[in-house]
């Protein structure tokens, strides 16, 4: 059994956006499955939960001690771990491992003070490790600081993670070339725009990016609320393969890809 | 009009804590009216709402961009502002104002990327501010990193709210000596120990600095589920004048102090 459910689709302001009143904002305020909450994903095995980031600060809520064996961290930044604070302070005696880049600061004082966490050594570029139902690639990116995407696979599946970044280091997008990707889901944080964003994609780059890489489906993820506002009109324009990531999605593997909207 | 909400009264783990079993953790998850979220208050006056910390992550929820005139920071610790890294992405015009004290690491890269908020020059020792319906005083405490407790009042009425602290400076206290303080909302956030914790009060000492105020009442905050679990057996035993905080809890000022627990 491999489920990969993702909890958050959003960027760092979510949508809505605190005090927004643009269309998609006023859209996702009055239906809860339009809104989008910090990009992350649970992937469930029949081991247990296995979190990419933990920007949501419900996790409490929505998994039980017992049911995570792991977290996979793509960067420090403060929406994709923002949930580990109140959880660290759980007393069970199982510690959980936390993987990670190679980034000294980490977030606030959750390094000097981990709690329940157990950080392991960070990974290295390219580095592969092997769970039980699934194994784990860390594929570097570009962004503000050191992030790894994570390709996700089974021996029938394949799903390149990447996000945060801009555009793809050479190393990566080579690596991917190589794999039969069957999902890429990818940082698109911003509408087309004459010139590149910082730290994260347009839709310009993503689908470049989608096709140099040979995935077969691209989803866009991280996504703000100009981006929502932008395909209220032009969803209908994006090219056959390109899908708009939700919160609440549900990957089941072995059935395919199904997906579920409702929150 | 003056209501004083609690919207938290909980420590930094929270009640329930993730993955605890003790019977106070184990009624919190049944009942949510005995859940604990981060100690925290809003104060609500004709102006709009001013914010005591912003531990809870669900402000934006709770209250419009509109309403919100300022934040009150006690101290920079994640469990007290956290609240703030998504909201700070706001693209409105008006900037919120934060005031705080004199702590110049603040927390993880709120000071580097403000964004919505406008962080004012730190509050010193005894500081006051008047603001449309109350005031404020800053009050020295004592704990981990630098922290004021405030001293919020009108014509009518003056509750000190003084979280996080271990004892009590002796200016901050002869100070609360000198003014007719009708509820003394303070740090216990543990049960009797045998020696003072680090960091915070237990019951011994916030009983000895309640009798030492001269505080008409004193109100338990910032509990841990350790207290919550001593409560369970103990509760009948506390002196007259002291009650027990909750989130949710109401007070309304102009017609006597009312107290609401259904969350």
């Amino acid at each position: 059994m491999l489920k990969i459910e993702f909890l958050g689709s959003g960027n760092a302001a979510g949508v809505p956006v605190w005090g927004c009143d643009c269309s998609a904002c006023k859209a996702a305020q009055s239906d809860p499955s339009k809104r989008r909450r910090g990009a992350s994903l649970a992937i469930h095995t029949d081991e247990g939960v296995t979190l990419v980031d933990a920007g949501l600060t419900d996790l409490a809520e929505r998994f039980s001690f017992d049911s995570v064996k792991r977290i996979l961290l793509t960067h420090f930044h403060m929406d994709h771990v923002q949930g580990l604070f109140h959880l660290r302070w759980s007393e069970q005696q199982r510690s959980i491992p936390v993987f990670r880049p190679d980034d000294p600061l980490g977030a606030d004082d959750l390094y000097k003070h981990p709690g329940v966490f157990e950080f392991q050594p960070p990974f290295k570029a390219f580095d592969s490790v092997e769970w039980p139902g699934f194994r784990v690639v860390a594929l570097p990116l570009i962004h503000s600081r050191e992030t790894f995407g994570y390709l996700i696979s089974n021996d029938c599946y394949c799903m390149a993670y990447l996000t945060d970044t801009a555009g793809l280091p050479p190393d990566t997008l080579s690596y991917l070339q190589r794999y039969p990707v069957d999902d890429l889901v990818l940082d698109c944080s911003e509408p087309p725009r004459e010139s590149m964003p910082r730290n994260h994609n347009d839709l310009n780059a993503a689908f470049d990016l989608w096709r140099q890489s040979g995935a077969s489906r691209l989803w866009l993820t991280h996504i703000s609320h100009r981006l929502d506002c932008w395909l209220e009109h032009s969803a209908a324009t994006l090219p056959e393969g390109v899908y708009i990531a939700r919160d609440g999605m549900l990957f089941e593997i072995e059935r395919g890809v199904e997906t579920d909207n409702d929150t």
